[in-house]
């Protein structure tokens, strides 16, 4: 039905049955399940207005997508085997880049597009050697192996030139190791290299580029609050990806999932809203851009999160609306402190009640048990329930913009998504 | 898009713009979110097989709807207003049936469909007078009103007619009371009555009908394992709703509700299966009767169920599929034996460890502890996990069949669905 949808639209207004998108922009939000994009349309809301608005998330929801891996890992999905999934078709054990299960490596569709001549990048959250990045772009065993990622992510070739052509995300870690200097390489074969996110809008495009701003993973949203990260690192890397040929960029919300997995639902939302960001910036470029097709998916839910617990029959974001810091970092301020409750309420923004208090100051000081006694404060401010520290299998949403979008509606495997994309690049099956 | 693709096909098949469909099935998942719809493919998913089957829920995804109540009862729905706002597009407060916010009495898409001239039933597994039918049917401060509800279903007039031409599934307490015997009153007015679901099939359609099986909800799936009700009660339902001037159905799956309040994982797939045979009877239904349309929604989520838990990377069905009875009926059994664990296994057709042994016998004998003791028990094994026995707010699925189905994609709330409705069916706005 939805084949021929497109088809009768197709012939109606005159488009060649040919006729694929220029520019391919595939977002990941990592572990970011049905539970979390409905939370956000309520924390997100205007108080001031009767009516709930719509997200952005909303306006381009086209169908739901299955994340089990290969059957030799059950039912629940890593986000290494979940990333293979979405960057090569094919169902992978958990902790597999881009590699099935006997441990081959699978064309990916940045690869691919690579391969026809188009530019390609990664911007993400994480390191850019994270799981989700590097399934896009090279192979490995284990996910574990961030040295060797890093390591591929310059030394593995595409008809003789780099995979990448854009690079933003955290990785000192691994890129300025003892034993290696990849970003030192990076220079020398003609990349421009910057390390501080201020450099992102003025950086020119004459050049492949490599900007780190981390060690590992960024900073959270919460600790960066004047600077949507994302959505800069983003809008950089499509300006320096536009050529003749087109593109394909991976953009990755990679901490939504850190923070569902600290079972933090205040850093989950202001991840959220970074990703919406970019998603609205998206909108707005496969407007103005209609050769480009934007696609959105998760790899899988994390946390079990819950919005609404207890027994009780409400969900309350305004609390977790006036954080200054995040909880990790609200938490280690508050260990040092005398009186940790009120750097906790003047960091969370909130009036504690004196039990509220009182749990705060009798938590041992030590950044993890505050971290938890701070969550939990949230948590119950907010009604937010959590069953995990790690994923659960429910279906994800599939969100799409551009004129291509029907492609992937209704319900659909995570597979399905670069299957159609391998077919729009014109791979031959 | 949408519209316009719907547009396009019907200019091409030279459908007319103002074809709409002679029948409306509306199916009801009552606490049906997308845990357990995903839960459920993963459930009934065949062994044998090295991919994993779509279910019908899988075929006929087509978007999402939010489920909020209106804003004086926050943002997670009870059954009573998600089924006012299904029922008659409008937010009410929780626990409204077909009532607004001022308590005024909202029109609804079945009343329209019986003004209209269009037959009327419902078929759920809950009592009749339960808030989902209830809130198509009549009007009520509240839903705990139960007996003047009951007394509506009989009084409730429409142009001089009962609402309701065929009512199937429980209620006897409400509507054979000692004050007032409704089977009776009905029975005198010219309806079929039947008490007994083997009657369900070959009861002449001849006249209205009254089928009410249980003193209040019916039995558990699980306790009618030869016998999936909710399907046997559609399929009657529709054979003497058939007419010349088209029919109005409400199906609910009312107990996938009841079993994720009680935190059983068991009894929610056995329901879900209960009703995914009804919506695959109903899958035939509509290709065999073009000029139907089925629409297939939850009213909210229950329970805060997730498909892996407790930082497991794993959800493992297989436990769910070997009871002979529910829970709560094992439970019953357990209670009365000297060696509970043995009962227990049995009838849970799971081979016990010596430490799940342990756990059952020393469960105190009582239903509600023995209940609690072996859906733990289930929950460990499955590793599914619950953060509350009420609802919460994420948003539930939407399904649709017929060619009318794309009205319904993409992201919408609870309340577009009859306000598509009626206007399929011509209400004025």
């Amino acid at each position: 039905m939805k084949y021929l949808a497109t088809a009768l639209l197709a012939a109606t207004f005159g488009l060649q049955a040919a006729e694929q998108p220029k520019n391919i922009i595939m977002v990941v939000g990592d572990g970011m399940g049905p539970a979390v994009t409905t939370g956000y349309r309520y924390f997100a809301d205007n108080p001031d207005t009767p009516e709930i608005e719509d997200t952005v998330f909303d306006r381009h929801l086209v169908g739901m997508a299955s994340t089990y891996p290969a059957h030799v890992s059950g039912l629940v999905t890593d986000s290494a085997a979940g990333a293979t999934a979405l960057s090569a078709g094919v169902k992978s054990y958990n902790g597999a880049i881009a590699v099935d299960v006997d441990k081959k490596p699978l064309p990916t569709v940045l690869q691919w597009a690579k391969e026809k001549g188009m530019k390609t990048g990664v911007a993400v959250t994480s390191q850019i050697n994270h799981a989700t990045p590097a399934s896009y772009a090279v192979h490995n065993d284990s996910r574990k192996n961030y040295d060797a990622i890093a390591d591929s992510m310059f030394d593995h070739k595409i008809n003789g030139q780099f995979v990448l052509d854009v690079m933003l995300g955290g990785g000192w870690d691994y890129f300025i190791r003892d034993d290696r200097n990849i970003v030192d390489e990076f220079k020398q074969a003609g990349y421009h290299y910057i390390s501080d996110v201020n450099q992102l809008s003025n950086t020119p495009a004459d050049k492949p580029l490599l900007g780190l701003f981390a060690d590992t993973g960024m900073d959270w949203a919460l600790d960066m609050p004047n600077q949507p990260r994302l959505k800069a690192m983003t809008e950089t890397a499509v300006k320096h990806l536009e050529n003749d040929k087109g593109f394909f960029l991976l953009v990755e919300g990679s901490q939504v999932d850190w923070a569902e997995h600290g079972n933090d639902i205040a850093s989950a939302m202001a991840e959220m809203h970074d990703l919406a960001l970019t998603l609205e910036w998206l909108e707005q470029y496969v407007e103005q851009h209609p050769d480009t097709l934007v696609v959105v998916t998760a790899d899988h839910s994390t946390g079990g999160l819950t919005i609404g617990a207890n027994g009780k029959y409400e969900w309350k974001p305004a609390p977790l609306k006036s954080l200054k810091a995040s909880p990790i970092n609200i938490a280690r301020l508050a260990v040092k402190s005398k009186t940790p409750s009120s750097v906790v309420a003047e960091q969370t923004g909130l009036r504690l009640t004196s039990k509220e208090k009182k749990a705060i100051n009798k938590t041992e000081k030590d950044e993890k048990a505050m971290f938890k006694a701070i969550t939990k404060l949230l948590d119950k401010r907010s009604n937010t329930g959590w069953t995990s520290s790690g994923h659960t299998a429910v279906d994800v949403q599939v969100f799409a913009m551009g004129k291509w979008k029907q492609q992937f509606a209704g319900h659909i495997d995570n597979t399905d998504i670069p299957k159609t994309l391998f077919q729009m690049l014109g791979k031959p099956q």
